[in-house]
């Protein structure tokens, strides 16, 4: 701090890097939401970009543009809360004025031992994880709009999305052939692992999350859950289990067909979230 | 590209990681500088911090903020000129929607060999340097309010500044002690690198750039040369001219009392760059 740039020791593996900018009225509602949420959701969005990967972070850097009067102590909260649950430290950033609050983050991490997973690898035949039931991010938008208070567990869920490192990382040493981030809905994001892969899929189950809707499953966004495809199902379920992670839910199979695209036997939609308030 | 985060082979030496916001109404008037200006501004402006540590870009990643309607190739044209001439690859980016432009650039660098120069290892006694003469900037700006156009020398230098990278990378092989870029003046700026270490400066010489006045020589920003302190004067200078580069500009001592500090006998007050438009 207080450099032109602030410096690393050297990197443990690859290096990764993801950026990610979160607006005010865009991205978290000023009615229903405090400004602090803006900060801690814009770190640990970025960080999730990290986990999608199986990495681990070293370091963010955030530049936020802001008009005058705004509580910047208070949008710091919410991105030091982030950064030290994540175990990121912010270790440069930039302020400068504007109309609207904005938060770009900007994390680098570190794959140590093997590369990166790609959403490019998944192959036919691999069994399809997610590392949780979907929906909660959404469901908690909904009741928050309906009333509920902010330490509504559901609500919470969609305040302060936890990035899935440790299961990043399991599934990367477990040999997952590929992987991503939930931010989108799992309606539009495993289309887009499939695209990358060039295959097809059949989920044959969807984990819906207690309290929330088929639709919040599968079209709500910022779950920041991972969706993994693995040749290996067992050695997958071994490796978290010995880590003490929940256990990943099967949904389905990759295959080699890419126009097959099927949820339950229904061709599955392209359907996401949209960021609408 | 496409995955959730970009993966860069391993870093040589250090990593050095800086971001930098630039928005249209703050840092670039838009009324007179087409908007790929302020692509370009915000990617030079951060690799600046890089030459200024004496790093060389290994790569960067863009957030965008835009209303509908924005010309984003206009945009990315600047950005990508920037990126070109400073061999600093755009690995990935982010595009939200919002009421006023802004980009948010955050680069990455590496050290190889010895580590990177800080502002804090300036030593009495130390020789100071600038790479080249002080207020293109401030004049262009001005020049540009009076009429002149866009391809003007002075206008040329405010739109479009150039990362003096091979100059930070040869001042820290020559064993340079502290360095920094001009970003907010000399006037500013290098009360910050003495106050990092502990020391005043007595400068002697003042090198204004042709067509220049005095006060934006000295309270000018966005002019990105490098000032830098060494106890070896001549290999410095040696480095620069094996190098072929531009001979830097010596001018003036760096004293053991902080509370020294005098421009040509005078004490130089603390002033520099508000963005003023």
């Amino acid at each position: 701090m207080g450099d032109d740039a602030a410096v690393l020791a050297p990197f443990a593996g690859e290096a990764l890097i993801s950026t990610d900018v979160a607006v005010l009225g865009v991205h978290l509602a000023p009615d229903l939401f405090p400004l602090e949420d803006l900060g801690y959701k814009a770190v640990a969005s970025a960080v999730s970009d990290l986990a999608a990967m199986g990495g681990r972070p070293r370091a963010a850097v955030v530049a936020v543009a802001a008009p005058p009067g705004t509580d910047l102590e208070e949008l710091h909260r919410g991105i030091a809360d982030a950064a030290a649950m994540t175990n990121c430290p912010i270790v440069g950033g930039d302020l400068t004025q504007a109309q609207q609050v904005s938060v770009a983050v900007t994390v680098m991490g570190e794959t140590p031992g093997k590369g990166s997973v790609l959403r490019s690898g998944a192959r036919p035949g691999d069994t399809i994880f997610v590392t949780g039931p979907l929906g909660r991010s959404a469901a908690g938008l909904r009741r928050r709009r309906e009333g509920a208070p902010l330490d509504d567990p559901l609500v919470v869920a969609h305040r302060r999305p936890w990035p899935r490192l440790l299961e990043g990382l399991a599934a990367r040493h477990a040999g997952v052939n590929a992987m991503m981030d939930l931010s989108d809905g799992l309606g539009i994001d495993f289309h887009r692992l499939a695209d990358a892969s060039h295959v097809g899929f059949v989920l044959t189950h969807l984990p819906i999350a207690d309290g929330c809707t088929e639709y919040e499953a599968i079209g709500g966004g910022e779950d920041y859950e991972l969706v993994m495809t693995t040749a290996e199902p067992d050695r997958l379920l071994e490796m978290f289990d010995r880590r003490g992670l929940r256990m990943p839910i099967a949904i389905g199979l990759v295959v080699k067909d890419p126009s097959i695209r099927t949820l339950r036997n229904d061709p599955m939609p392209r359907s996401g979230w949209q960021h609408e308030l």
